[in-house]
């Protein structure tokens, strides 16, 4: 009658998991898929398994990935030279039409993954079903080309594909209002989709720990912000880099329905696991105050 | 970026689980729960759990149970002496009325514990939708009672309760077609369900290890039997006791359509989980020939 | 070409009941049903015969019965002492124990008798699906046990069980904040449901004629009164004993959505047949002021 | 607590029809509706509230009625003289063109007798959905006109306006393959309809009492045929004038599907309730052999 | 690779449609149909196709028909003599029922037409289903007889048709309180309706090319009124005859929801796809200001 | 009331179409595109005109493209040499890449063509839902790479986005047992989608006439060709170079469920319409023996 104790422990595990896997019961998780994870295979694979099994204990999870290094890399392969300008890529038509190559290959391959552990997954881009409705983005005033602020989302399709027991899978190019296509930032993509479906979790994996509370001190690592936390974060200035857009995306996506945000450091195996399914928090977590940072046992 | 290994080791244990979530997705499993595992606070409550997480993780389970030590304890509270014959209860009107008043105030605390768990339950006996009809059954041509041997289900009851997204959990009373209540065997009843249900699964909570080759050496447990086996186990005299006619229904429920069938020790915590979301198989699994005791990993 | 004319007056009544039948279609009536027509054998036949007819017809009935009397019985079976305070019973840990267990196999008989008529039952009790969530009712500030107050009414499993055409019958047992049992008023509980279900009519089967002006003089039968009759009638202290409590019942149930009230005497076989298809109306009937008592012919 | 006596009856008689009621629920009815029945104002009332009362307790009743009392009145107010070849109505165009509209008014005026019931009702003929195709109909060789052979029935619009909740109404109307207009002998349409939509019973409202074994002995009605006494009975030349095609009409629709078919006295207020609720049977009623005449009791 | 022009020309006419059939797919058109284009059997079938081409490429047309000729002449032929005041037909009882005759004929006879083209039609009057609730119409406070006016429509009928895929074709016969049949005015009848299911448009077809500026002056055809210009027009007087009571009725329709309505000349012929499938607009077009006369290429 | 001719001429093209839009309506029609008439940018235009014109009109059509030229010259663009063995791209790991990149933009420009058409489109490989399984293909023994055989289409997504109203597009990528991508013939992918969703119609666009008796006499065009002179045609030789495999695929679809294939020539401008809308057949008509090659008018 006695069991070795790794044994137990393995029911212990899956025992402390039910009140997560209770709580967000077909509820909507967007996941902005990016950076380390997408390039190492095997974080790859970790980052895959973690979504189709959110999907199969009864979320209901749509992947927005990018792919910046794919397009550079190929932007160069053919004998071109990347620019950016504020961060942006500046996108010419040669560009343009790369940057949808790349990123259309790099979203079937993950449809591809997915499909391989057993659940259904459709790759569509923001041209798919009218999705992702955009207008022309300057720079400080600079036209910097085929780069898109999105305008308006038009949800159905997602909604269509997640009835239907699909896992979505976006990648960042949209259309304006000539049809024309446009590049988007896959953050300003993943920020927009969760409004627009009303997701209950909006998580960027991404190649940092989280916010710091100051850059240059890696102890400073913030576990918990809420809403108006940040928003004095910003205002005193200390989100600088990458992270002053992201997050202003996490304090948008709350003001607008969003539940919680969370930025995760995407090197970490699992993150999106353990983050979701145990006590032991991950990262950055933004949530609106009042709340708390870990749920109770039920 | 490092997390501690017991952290990641939680990670592995869900992803471990992933191939088997996905087998079992809108699957029905009929778990016959009884035993100490119903004495037991500790253990109860263990089993409660695992059945919730079955149904959070997609699972369609189905509980039927049993209650014989709490009828024994109440005929003797009202100054009646319990009889069997054959192992089985000799069942007259007076004892007929205390078990269905003992298996139905059973049935409602098992519907509570799994509400308190946040999951919708509805307590039925097989009188509910005219779910099990029975005829009298003799015990070697004896008289014994109103003891029910099981002659038609009528699962729409089920069908529609787990439709509906409720936990059905049956207490093993039956009708017969003058409409008197009749005591069955829990097994007898689980078995029953499973075939009429076309379960993937049907489980059996008990108070052995699983079956032995020979009962009185603990070393000599199996883990797996096949259809052909079993027969051949009981045609040589091996199965006695209780084993008898729960290996035959075990064997009828295979012929029938149910995938599998597994003798559990219900005295294991989570045994349930150990054995449907790890590699380490608990008791005995008896199967159709050909299939394999583990599955492989997806 | 010559008919009999008791054949003729059996069409008669059939063509008497159409307005009714009309008028009640798809309606939700709830049957309070206990006192002598739970008792007689004959006259629970008559109420379970009805209530088939008004389904079979096209109501949506519910039935919550009670059940003192057989708790009682049992209380002293088991060699206890009923006991009482302001009317209610003292329900102590046993007590609710037996109670909960003689409930129970009361509500499957009368899922019995109704399932016999070919008319398909399932029984509940107010811990299925959540139904009945209490809190402790004190009797004049004293603790009595585990006696509730319904502080919510969670009518889903109600809805899904008409929408899969079974007549549900409760039990009046429900469940507070700690999951514990507790006893209820079946009269309380019948006002409850009818209010959550947005009844059409709720119907007391009760062991007197109806409301007398004067209880003393039994040609005092008040046929009829509107909803500021019947709070004068409490004001002015016209009710007493067990009728205060239902008359406030049945004041809060129009209060709050149920169209009309009726107390009937349940001794009267199928007075509720004859209160609802005829027009000579049976006991007293509460309606709102306005309304008429007897409906016009279509 | 007394009830007078006359009350109980109509008790006795609601509780009389619960078997009827139980065991026609969502079955289909088909009414030929004619004769004396459709002229005398009141026998019309009567017949449409038992339709409407049938259709209220759960039937799906179906009315096809006839016209040609109403035709030939017409044909002669526009100078014109009826003319008949073996019982069929010479139908030149003229005359068609006059029939159309008679039973096109008639079907309207029985849809409002229907409605002001308060049940929703719809008159159609069988040239609506391509309901009736006919070929023409010889009467020994000969044209007698638009007189049509039912040859297909399509009865989706049936089973939609069925579905809806409607109660359909049929003109004896039907076109051929070139979409000429038909008309066509009452009997036949309701034949072939019940046939089409495998009614469970057949009723034709006539103004006999029923099939006599001799017709000139009004004492020797025929309660009970089964299907091969009806066949030797025509066989042996004991069927004539307007009874021996009925007769075949009922043997067809018994041989297709339809369970039992009743041949009743229009005459008689309220026939058609007093053969479905009672066990007082009326007219003649043709069934397969084997099968009792008088429901048993549930 | 040469195709004659011809052929290439069949294609752009093709391609030209496009746009109108995006526009109103799955939107209501009612069609008031009557005047020459009921008369002469080549027109008639033009419109019938026209109707049916309509309904194949999305929209869900309803027909709302008259008949006054066809009534006329009946009268007569039982030797009464039509008579009017002020445009109304007086309509005595045996005028009302022969009205109600020839309507109902030409309604079937129209189901007859688009049944012959393929495409699933129902024929009903404002009775069925209860459709078209009356009251008394007098003409300057004179009794005129069965003369109706809209108090009600119930459109539950022309929804449950047009779900079930069926071209509903409407006869202008409605019923008063008493449920007496009434005549009602067709173009009264087409407008009560298109309100009534929020039709997208509603176009008469009648015997004039649309509404002139100045009667007398051809030339002086209106393309397109605005509500104001409609409503001015009225009030300064140049509406006269029967384009008054229609103009009315234009304003009718436009203001409760109707987007569009067209007077067309019904002599012309496939005048409805004309001037809904091409640039080349048709009669007068009553629109809200603010719109524009043709749509532009998408 | 007159209209010029040209007007007229309109009205008699639509109505010319109708018996083709009532003979297809909600059937699917798979479309091959591809060869010159995805090069030409106007050519382009008018064949996603046709399909949405197609789409609109009631017809569920699927288009499958290729996209040979485009990949051929982005393998030379980035330094490479395309290759090819019996027609068949020699297809190594970077060849496979780029297609795939190649294959993917094209393909989403086709959904942004229609969706600025306001028709709403989805772009899938055979990838998504696992549509497109394939084994690897060898060119008489020779591997030539990641070129796939269809071995089993899953068509569960088109018949998703079908139901949903999408217009699905699709490019012909499929993965094998270990999910490594494939590149297809587009022509194969076509003729088996056709078949697993039991198309009525499959089309393909070329750059030839249609099918020659004599290649090299361009007067020997073959208008219709029944499946038995298809296998006939072959077996005497007369199909070569693309015409072959290609006919192979007619008769492969035909045999399994296609009622009718197309061989069109896509430099004509609207070819699907003519062939599908007008009695003018364009190309080849490939059918089944003892069919017409051209409908009659209904």
């Amino acid at each position: 009658m006695e069991m070795d104790s790794l044994i137990m422990h393995k029911a212990e595990v899956l025992i402390e998991a039910l009140p997560y896997i209770q709580r967000f019961n077909r509820k909507i998780i967007v996941v902005k898929y990016g950076g380390s994870a997408m390039v190492d295979e095997k974080l790859k694979m970790n980052v895959i398994k973690d979504v189709v099994l959110l999907k199969l204990v009864g979320f209901k999870p749509i992947i927005v990935h990018g792919g910046g290094k794919e397009i550079s890399s190929w932007v160069k392969k053919i004998g071109m030279e990347p620019r950016f300008v504020n961060g942006l890529r500046v996108t010419d038509e040669p560009t343009m039409e790369l940057a949808e190559m790349v990123l259309n290959r790099v979203n079937k391959s993950l449809v591809q993954l997915v499909q391989e552990l057993g659940v259904k997954a459709v790759g569509i881009s923001g041209k798919d079903g009218g999705l992702l409705n955009v207008e022309k983005k300057l720079s400080d005033g600079q036209d910097i080309g085929y780069v898109g602020n999105i305008k308006k989302v038009n949800p159905e399709l997602l909604f269509d594909l997640l009835e239907k027991d699909f896992l979505p899978i976006v990648c960042p190019i949209g259309y304006d209002d000539n049809f024309d296509s446009y590049n988007i930032n896959a953050d300003d993509a993943a920020c927009a989709i969760a409004k627009a479906v009303k997701a209950e979790k909006l998580a960027f994996l991404t190649d940092v720990e989280g916010v710091y509370r100051d850059f240059n001190d890696k102890s400073s690592l913030i576990s918990e912000l809420t809403l108006e936390d940040a928003e004095k974060f910003i205002a005193e200035g200390n989100a600088g880099g990458g992270m002053l857009p992201k997050l202003k995306n996490c304090i948008d996506a709350l003001q607008e329905g969003v539940s919680r945000v969370h930025i995760l450091d995407g090197r970490i195996p699992h993150c999106l696991l353990l983050e979701i399914f145990t006590n032991k928090g991950i990262g950055t977590a933004i949530l609106k105050s009042g709340e708390e940072r870990y749920y109770h046992e039920v």
